[in-house]
């Protein structure tokens, strides 16, 4: 056996750091939290800025309610204390991809601004990027792809955000996009062009 | 305005698979997931891993104490129930962190064989592979980085795993590597090579 070099190794903090990371990735760790109704379009957003970003050669990935709700989170309701942890969850999960320099989407309703404001404080300046997905209730209540309004209109479904439950719009969200007056190409468009503009893109190719 | 091209506009799932994220990163995600003792050399052998992983280009990504327990566990205290939730959690995130593609690398004492189980049933076949880093409890009481065997012993700390509560080897650990007879090189070529010769890194330069 050979003899050890050291008998007492730790951890020497800081050996790869986060720029290390962002270096060999081409592009800024952050996260674009994605809000909004049911509805509005922030799954197929976050799926098409992950597909578009992934094309170019970037780390991205998506938390939505897929990966999240059956999985860190399965052991919560939609009590409001609940749904205030499962926002903080997923906020730390989404600082943790940050960290590790990938462009990591989040697309979930969350509705309550402190819980976002909750989110954002956690992050170092301008590793958080709040989208307002916006569409007013009538578009989103239009399209119903799960048939949720329906049933939330029915009294089926308790505390319905957008009908008996409140949507507290962003205040001073950095990117607005509107799907009900915007295609979707325009809408991932003008966020994509946020991270180009603020250097978040600083070395991936076009 | 333009009209929007679809009113019902909605997730279509898989736009972005896992296999194209791994084929963009050059390697599989997995998680490597270190387990023993305080003192044993786990966090040293996380961070050596993820310096000469991402040194080939990797995505790679340590969570340890230092980045979850202050931040997505840090309502959690140390009774059974709240260990075994930090071990669940630290599972549901490693495994996102792998379906995102990335080499993530974890460093826990995770003392109890069926939290790690657990963790390794949330997994698909070859997501998880169980580390043991052995090292005598005289070797690791020796190293004591951070006195907390002198504490323990002297009462201060209940509950310390190796002196006042059992940590329970992996029975079937893919890999185990022993810091008190190997050097830190030699324990991380181990991983490396296992990770080589089972095509984890299939397209890495080396």
């Amino acid at each position: 056996m050979s003899k050890p070099k050291s008998q007492n190794i730790h951890w020497h903090h800081g050996d790869v750091s986060r720029a290390d990371r962002e270096k060999r990735a081409g592009h800024r760790g952050v996260t674009i939290w994605l809000t909004g109704l049911s509805g509005s379009g922030k799954s197929t957003i976050a799926h098409e800025l992950d597909k578009r970003l992934l094309a170019r050669g970037a780390t991205t990935y998506v938390l939505d309610g897929d990966n999240v709700r059956f999985g860190l989170n399965k052991d919560l309701g939609f009590s409001p204390e609940d749904r205030t942890e499962n926002i903080r969850r997923i906020g730390e999960v989404a600082k943790l991809f940050t960290d590790a320099g990938v462009i990591a989407i989040t697309a979930f309703i969350s509705p309550y601004r402190a819980d976002r404001d909750r989110v954002r404080s956690i992050m170092n300046e301008g590793d958080f990027l709040e989208v307002h997905v916006d569409a007013s209730l009538d578009v989103c209540e239009s399209r119903d792809p799960k048939g949720l309004y329906k049933k939330a209109r029915a009294g089926e479904i308790p505390e319905f955000t957008g009908i008996s439950a409140p949507y507290e719009a962003p205040l001073n969200a950095e990117i607005t996009v509107n799907t009900g007056e915007a295609d979707l190409e325009t809408c991932t468009n003008t966020i994509i062009n946020y991270l180009e503009t603020k250097g978040y893109l600083f070395d991936l190719p076009k």
